[in-house]
């Protein structure tokens, strides 16, 4: 160690233009052996070094010129090009690179930097998960501190615990043991060297993609490992007995257009006894090794009934 | 006019890596009023001078550079985000744009040249298509001219007929009144400003891509006015009928992977009844307008119904 540097990584900024609120997100890495993963070798950080330092303010210049991409209309689009903006983000990336391809070229004076960046983005499947990811968070913050409202406004898991927040009883976290993943793994890697859940992803399941539009990504029922296509159709169906609402704008073709399963409903989760589902990856159990596979996991259905009971008693306080 | 001048438009080049052959197409230039669907006026010509003197030239030189894209994984890929690639190549195009980006920023020297480029291919959601279609030729053609054969190698139409080319009948065209594409109409549009069905795009359903592959498109059933998602499906099982196999290689998750219908057999055409679907732009029927809407047309009977008795006689010949 040759001394302590304090230089930033760059985020991605994305904004919720009703409400003005603000969330942030990492720049995606890639799959395999990266850091969010658990990755952390030379590789991993001379990876992050060059977001910091090339493609990072590179993307911020193109996003500053082009004041910003809209992401409520690209993910519509995405919905109808087979991505459920978990376990799969390749229309959702195309889409984005789309949008910025130009931007970066208007913007970037190196054009071998300017091919490095446009490579980075288009060989990276899941670029644009990370974006979903903080696009989640800043559509469900304003929905918080709503008195008794039952709709989860955040899922999220740390490999010990799955956490849940909830409008009506502000900052509280209901959390209970997380489950383990079930789905399939990359090749010479098995459920032995799994993880128990982690990750902030589930914020996407949280505003009705993911697991939740399983319908829109039959491609990705295989990937997971959880059956055929018309499974695909099932899972949506099923996160409807659990939602609020469904989302006219996002849209699934392969259901005639009916939206996606939005705003989960604690009391609904406790009547049907059906918890949400969530697309994840999975990471290996042990630190420097990364992604090893994508399953299926269940919210625990203890964060649920604390929460129902949690909305029961501060309405007795009211 | 101020002279006679001779400059060539640039076309891209599909070759068949297995035969060795190659087919050319055009560079699409979008919907609307554009020359293939008999738009001429000032704005057409401009994108076509355009597409002449600064796409064609930057595109040529990072195709070059990169030695191709190879497009059959490609199409692959498409056929799992939604794309049949007749009225749909809006991932296709996303997929062929991320291969080429990174080329183009290496081989073009002038930033804002291309930026232009990168947001017209970004913009034109068929940009996909006409290299589709040189792909069906590219892949048709070492089909032709095999004794007995009864597999459709080429289907087009130019307004006033249908032709079909057969594999075993040799340079042939069986050739029918075509049809009217029943459809959905731009607005400002309806069926009495529609041309009769015309252009060569049909090669894409000779090689199972179009109507043949619409499950993997449920989006297109609605833009075409064909009904819903599962008559999309429909679409392509019937589609199962008339040809001789699956490919392998291109798939459709919605389907569980099952290939697309491959291989149109006029026998069976002419033994089911069943004529092949096809995936079709509307054009006006005055020159000066151009595209007006899109639709579904059927090749005519009579067609392959010639077709049957010129391979009987053949065969009585030989």
């Amino acid at each position: 160690m040759t001394g302590l540097t304090t230089r930033s990584m760059p985020v991605m900024v994305v904004e919720n233009g009703k409400f003005g609120n603000r969330a942030y997100c990492a720049i995606n890495e890639g799959l395999g052996k990266v850091m969010r993963f658990g990755g952390n070798d030379t590789e991993v950080l001379k990876r992050l070094a060059w977001l910091r330092d090339v493609l990072g303010p590179a993307l911020g210049k193109a996003l500053r010129a082009r004041a910003g991409v809209p992401l409520k209309p690209l993910i519509a689009r995405g919905l109808s090009m087979g991505d459920e903006m978990h376990q799969r983000n390749v229309a959702c990336t195309g889409l984005f690179l789309r949008e910025i391809a130009p931007w970066l070229a208007r913007t970037c004076d190196d054009s071998l930097r300017l091919a490095d960046v446009l490579a980075f983005i288009a060989g990276n499947d899941q670029f644009f998960l990370n974006i979903a990811m903080a696009l989640g968070k800043a559509m469900t913050d304003p929905a918080r501190n709503i008195a008794k409202s039952s709709i989860v406004t955040a899922m999220c898991r740390n490999g010990t615990d799955f956490g849940i927040r909830v409008s009506g009883t502000g900052d509280a976290w209901f959390t209970a043991p997380v489950e383990m993943p079930v789905g399939l793994y990359f090749a010479g890697f098995s459920a032995a060297d799994a993880n128990p859940d982690m990750g902030d992803s589930a914020i996407v399941e949280t505003i009705g993609l993911g697991g939740f539009a399983m319908a829109a990504a039959p491609a990705v029922v295989g990937f997971v490992g959880a059956g055929s296509a018309a499974d695909a159709a099932v899972f949506t169906r099923t996160m409807r007995e659990i939602t609020a609402a469904e989302n006219p704008e996002w849209t699934i073709p392969g259901l005639d257009f009916a939206g996606v399963a939005t705003g989960i409903d604690v009391r609904l989760v406790a009547e049907t006894g059906i918890t949400p589902t969530i697309n994840t990856g999975i990471a290996h159990r042990k630190p420097g090794v990364g992604q090893v596979g994508a399953g299926v996991v269940r919210a625990p259905m203890a964060c649920f009934t604390q929460a129902v009971r949690a909305l029961a008693n501060a309405e007795g306080a009211t």
